[in-house]
């Protein structure tokens, strides 16, 4: 049930509910605890009434929540037609969130929307919890004034920011911020030093504005995340084409290396007085097909893994065709337009085309390097999870010891070692194919990115030094959810000693473990 | 002369100028020192003649200036109309000043932008000494990538920020950003914390990127500074009048504390369910005419010396008309809109009517601290720069030695005992009318704005104290520039013992140095 009743009708409004049996209620009323000791009294009273009845409460002081793919709206402002997106948003408060939607929902699509206000009952931490499950939601955005039961929250968020990118923007953060916060939503903004471990020790992203949140939301709810930190910026102006170098290492990002070969082929797509480094400065004179070509030639690169654009207000327009038909193989592009606000028209067409655009070259820098090091630590963050799956005890295979752990990327030497001891006939099982070791295959096998694949290796201790026995790899079916493909090799003296059997056994539970249903392998004998 | 050819055919041009008697030359090509051993050949050559000749060059690699009170555009760059405004500008480059003036002129009115580009000649230094001696000019931006001769500079810009602010933006601040920056201009960076010391030292605001450093400026030009640091926050959501207040206390800026009579005022204003605190959370139902009220309510406060109100975006224009009709007596406003580039239209108008509108609180809030704080330090830097006008000599009278200094604020007990000490006579010839000393006066009377009244007292050591034997004051005519009143006090047992005269003498000699040309005093014998 959704109440929308005067605060002194809220009471018996939900008693009645409760009595019908009603599971879940929205009180959008303001005039509870944010008011003082009377109205905190009445929240306590209907704490008690749900509680008894176990009903669920949002608010009260809020506005509800919107759900796009459900075509649920119970806000009370005034709102424009909503497109169906990806990004989660919890918001304190109504007002707050109607404000922002009304300008922002002409550049991010959003899939839910919900305000929390004195969140009496149901809180942050349980939409955050709701938002990190659900599959339309690739982004969480939390406007937060306090946090209640930091313990329960810093789990859940850890959780949350392995699968997808929590961003907060959390206010309170001095005395008298915290003064105003409790009499706007009655909330106890607590210690901010304690809030920002808390976001750190989670993996939260913690915002400083509201400009920095949704520059941070507008990039992860568009691009993917670079893989490594090497960046090309392009650009009409060398001005901001520095900004951009400076904070790109200010975030620890840097600019990409052009090998001589992609220098030479960016040369010949430019004029001759056009600055070819990086920054590529292209001058008054850069269109649309001239950055186009440099970012097909970019993407081939294997140390570009992100780009910068700097385009000039004026010509945006004519960008958005032209951008939108290039292939960039994965890799992220942010715009820069200064003093885009005046553009506003072709900045939404852009964004709409899904490129983040930013005023300044700084911002642009600073969210790309936000987003590579969230990548990083969900990587890693992942890669840990999944070892804890796997035992930690040794076992023994014809009484040697044997340990299990995951292929990380400084076993290439192993590796090579042990695709070099094992028989062609052994490789062809595997590959299905003739298969020798090269440093790229080296690269390719050991440094996994945990999203896509696993590979669990087992090694025996020789002397002081470990050797593989065995490798066993899950490769994730990217068109199927919960399928994966398997794969075996046990180099040619442990084969037939029950190592191919234990290792098999080992990833199957881990498999099991991390949600997989359907798990196949090809074997040929 | 302006010289528009082809890289190749600048360096007989200019020639030809000089033998012409042609004392500026503006050089607008590119192809010079940021393109190699060669082109940095060239330049040195063309200064050889140029310095032969005495004649000044701007640029090359630049855009020339634009002097909107001259009705002069040098720029290759489009531009739509410019209005005459109080801004002056230095921009490294043609491209970036274009590029964002375009955008910018709709929110700000420029006098002089001047583009500087390889500087060869002319110089940053130069035309910040230019535009701090300009009447037109009131604010001073600069966007730089290095800074010649950094001594001239920090001394050029000592004196500039005594007279109006100068905001700098100074990119180039890595060691990748230094490369950037010498294949762009052919400039050195240098070490960026010496930058920054010299910008700290010379009392130079440095602003963090574009946004910023427009955000100050749009104040600025547009707003008094503060007279102190308590600020009205009046706001639609709770959400963001936290965060206006977190960055206020951020910036060293505070809430005003509201006197019982203006709190009761202010309910009077306001619905029941409205929060009546600093800040005023006038929720969603926030009319104009509130805001008109409250913030009539607030310029009568002593305690309130500015003021941030954030609008709904929605409603933004019905603002315009009656925020220009309001009398703010000398206190400043800013504007919070969340999202303001979908209102661009109406944030156009409110700008034009002289109202800043940032989106984030933060951001308001941030620059009205820097604006306070700059109030301050010019304050001081004026008082020590008049200090210095006056003789650091003891003299005798009587031979009792006397020292001359400037009142201060901690001069209100010697001020009232020096008052108490006078004759009613005294006072009359010296007021006009029956006087005695008060607190409220004493503060009025020992706190000066150097840049409207100077006071020069007498002192002289009795015991291990001071006292004072005398006061002259000069009082800046608002309405007539150059012109001072003279008044001066002297106790009475002092009178007729060639102290009067003495006192006179310095203050005609420091009016003198601070510019004066006419000082009028009224005496009744």
């Amino acid at each position: 049930a959704i109440v929308i009743v005067p605060a002194k009708a809220v009471e018996a409004a939900i008693a009645d509910c409760c009595t019908k049996g009603v599971r879940f209620v929205v009180v959008e009323a303001a005039g509870f605890a944010e008011t003082g000791v009377e109205g905190r009294e009445t929240q306590e009273r209907i704490l008690k009434i749900i509680r008894d009845h176990s009903c669920r409460v949002l608010g009260p002081n809020c506005s509800g929540v919107i759900n796009t793919h459900h075509n649920m709206v119970q806000s009370i402002g005034l709102l424009s037609d909503l497109r169906k997106g990806n990004v989660g948003m919890v918001a304190q408060a109504g007002v707050y969130a109607a404000g922002i939607l009304t300008g922002l929902s002409n550049v991010l699509d959003f899939g839910i929307v919900a305000t929390i206000g004195n969140k009496m009952d149901i809180n942050e931490t349980d939409i955050l919890e709701y938002l990190s499950d659900d599959d339309h939601i690739s982004v969480i955005v939390m406007y937060m004034e306090d946090i209640r039961s930091g313990k329960r929250f810093v789990d859940v968020a850890t959780r949350a920011a392995v699968r997808k990118p929590v961003i907060v923007l959390k206010s309170g953060r001095t005395e008298a911020g915290k003064k105003a916060v409790s009499s706007h939503t009655a909330s106890l903004a607590g210690n901010d030093e304690v809030n920002s471990a808390a976001f750190r020790q989670s993996g939260v992203i913690r915002a400083r504005d509201n400009e920095h949140l949704f520059a941070l939301t507008r990039a992860f709810s568009k691009q993917p995340v670079p893989k490594g930190n090497g960046v090309l910026v392009i650009t009409y102006t060398g001005s901001l084409g520095v900004a951009a170098t400076d904070m790109l290492y200010l975030s620890d990002m840097r600019l990409a290396a052009l090998e001589p070969y992609f220098q030479k082929r960016l040369k010949n797509a430019l004029p001759d007085y056009a600055s070819v480094g990086n920054p590529i400065d292209c001058s008054f004179s850069m269109t649309p097909e001239q950055v186009k070509n440099l970012i097909e030639i970019g993407v081939e690169s294997g140390d570009v893994n992100s780009f910068i654009v700097v385009i000039q207000g004026e010509i945006l327009g004519s960008f958005v065709e032209v951008m939108k038909n290039i292939d960039y193989k994965g890799k992220p592009v942010v715009c820069v337009v200064a003093c885009k606000e005046f553009m506003i028209d072709d900045v939404v067409k852009m964004e709409q085309a899904g490129f983040p655009v930013y005023s300044t070259a700084e911002m642009a820098a600073e969210v790309l390097g936000q987003m590579y090091h969230y990548g990083v630590r969900r990587q890693s963050a992942m890669t840990d999870s999944i070892a804890r799956h796997l035992t930690k005890d040794a076992f023994s295979v014809d009484n040697n010891p044997v340990r299990l752990r995951l292929i990380n990327p400084k076993d290439i030497g192993l590796w090579t070692d042990f695709v070099n001891g094992c028989s062609q006939k052994s490789l062809w099982l595997r590959f299905l194919s003739p298969f020798s070791a090269t440093p790229e295959r080296a690269e390719r096998f050991c440094n996994l990115n945990p999203e896509e694949e696993v590979a669990v290796v087992a090694e025996m201790k020789v002397g002081d030094q470990y050797k593989f026995l065995g490798i066993a790899r899950l490769i994730k079916n990217k068109h199927c959810a919960g399928e994966a493909e398997y794969a075996i090799i046990i180099s040619d003296p442990w084969q037939n000693r029950s190592l191919g059997i234990t290792l098999s056994k080992q990833c199957i539970e881990l498999a099991k473990k991390e949600g997989y249903r359907t798990i196949r392998a090809e074997t040929i004998q």
